[in-house]
């Protein structure tokens, strides 16, 4: 049996979900799951009968580095002893059967777990073998059942890419990150004062070139001018660049070079 | 050149992103993330410069019947040439560098890639070879750098998962799966007046043992077994099933067997 202080925190991140695979026939399976629990803080691995043997070298091998899941996973004849010590059971399926559960999006499962885990309880998620899925006993056994919505022309996710995007729908539910960071939107962009500058040095040097031609001209240029320096929000050092490049090309380039073209 | 009507409609999904692949190591990386590309909607698929050779048997062998995806392949000498008709790329970073790019979420990447696409644009997803990931060179070709939220003590998302999670999200911004489906909610669940049928019945049973013992002890067990059908909220099926089991354990079932003990 697995121990109910497996269920609890390990990673630093609190507690979590425990992840059951039943009957798995890969051992490179086994492996990438392993690694794809890691990567959002699920390290309680359980394998209910393998059809693929443990231990594995295939599923060491698959695994990345995630020797913490590998080296805390057990071992369990069946998914009902597996599950055996959990509060609330969640079954992967891809095609869900005439079952009378709920059946869940990976996201809205989430939520779910979030929840639950918070209220206290142990929560697992079962996935099921590569080939057939899991099983109508199986099912029976979960509260409810958890589909990844997909393209209906091609549905192919293996056992390790649910329990990936499981495990990414569990982290996304309590990450902290900002949806958007903008480094630019803040102190670093050109003030309004620094880009009408820019454009009055660069309206100055095309009027000593005659550029315009016509005043109607000039009026219209010059507004595309201020909508297209405007809509790029040019950083404050990228606007010095640019009055740079304005000064060169008239001829003030500390070289000279087309001096004689002005 | 990938051809303009490629990042059109090809899956009957509607116009999605392009995947560009960015000198990409392992053949098998190039097929498993085909395979999660089909999956949610996503066919077109570019390499650039792939370190992996092209065509690749081990990719045709990850692909798992994702065929269309490879079919449909196009091999260029770098992201430049592979990004050249894209109005809007996201590159794909675990680890954001110094750049003054917007940093978005998998998901939020998803709800701006979806408003460009709806909008007309050609946009693209890049992703980095497995060592290494995206160079600075790269990453100064993108619109904004995307990065999955993962746990800080283990980030070790391989190429293929990445695109996995970027499909995913891709397709359940568009999704009009119900987050939650109970078929047990509606007409297939007892009525109110079923279910004190069934507990009158069961009460009336247990008064002729009498079970309760105390008129105290009656009320008190009475609200207890009423919260306890209550809660679980059962079907009508299940219900006729319940007045049989009381039926028989109370010395009325068709075998009789235990008329002897009441």
């Amino acid at each position: 049996m697995a121990g109910t202080d497996r269920a609890r925190d390990t990673s630093g991140l609190g507690p979590a979900p425990v992840v059951v695979l039943a009957r798995t026939q890969l051992g490179e399976n086994v492996g990438t799951a392993a690694r794809a629990m890691l990567n959002f803080g699920l390290t309680e691995l359980r394998l209910a009968a393998p059809a693929c043997g443990w231990p594995n070298t295939k599923a060491l091998a698959a695994a990345s580095g995630a020797t913490l899941v590998l080296n805390r996973l057990t071992l369990h004849d069946d998914v009902t002893s597996a599950t055996a010590d959990l509060h609330y059971l969640l079954a992967t399926s891809a095609r869900p059967r005439e079952l009378i559960k709920p059946v869940l999006t990976m996201r809205e499962a989430a939520a779910e777990m979030r929840a639950r885990v918070a209220a206290g309880a142990r929560v697992g998620l079962l996935f099921g073998p590569e080939r057939t899925g899991l099983s109508n006993d199986d099912l029976l056994l979960a509260d409810a059942i958890v589909t990844v919505p997909l393209n209906p022309g091609y549905s192919s996710l293996n056992v390790a890419q649910a329990v990936l995007l499981a495990g990414y729908e569990w982290f996304q539910a309590d990450s902290d990150t900002p949806a958007r960071i903008d480094p630019a939107a803040a102190a670093l962009r050109a003030t309004k004062g620094e880009l009408a500058d820019l454009l009055e040095h660069l309206v100055t040097e095309l009027d000593a070139v005659d550029f315009f031609r016509t005043p109607d001209r000039r009026t219209s240029m010059v507004r595309a001018l201020k909508a297209t320096f405007g809509r790029s929000g040019p950083l404050a050092s990228e606007v010095q660049l640019l009055r740079g490049v304005v000064k060169a090309l008239a001829g003030g380039g500390h070289r000279g070079r087309r001096a004689g073209r002005s």
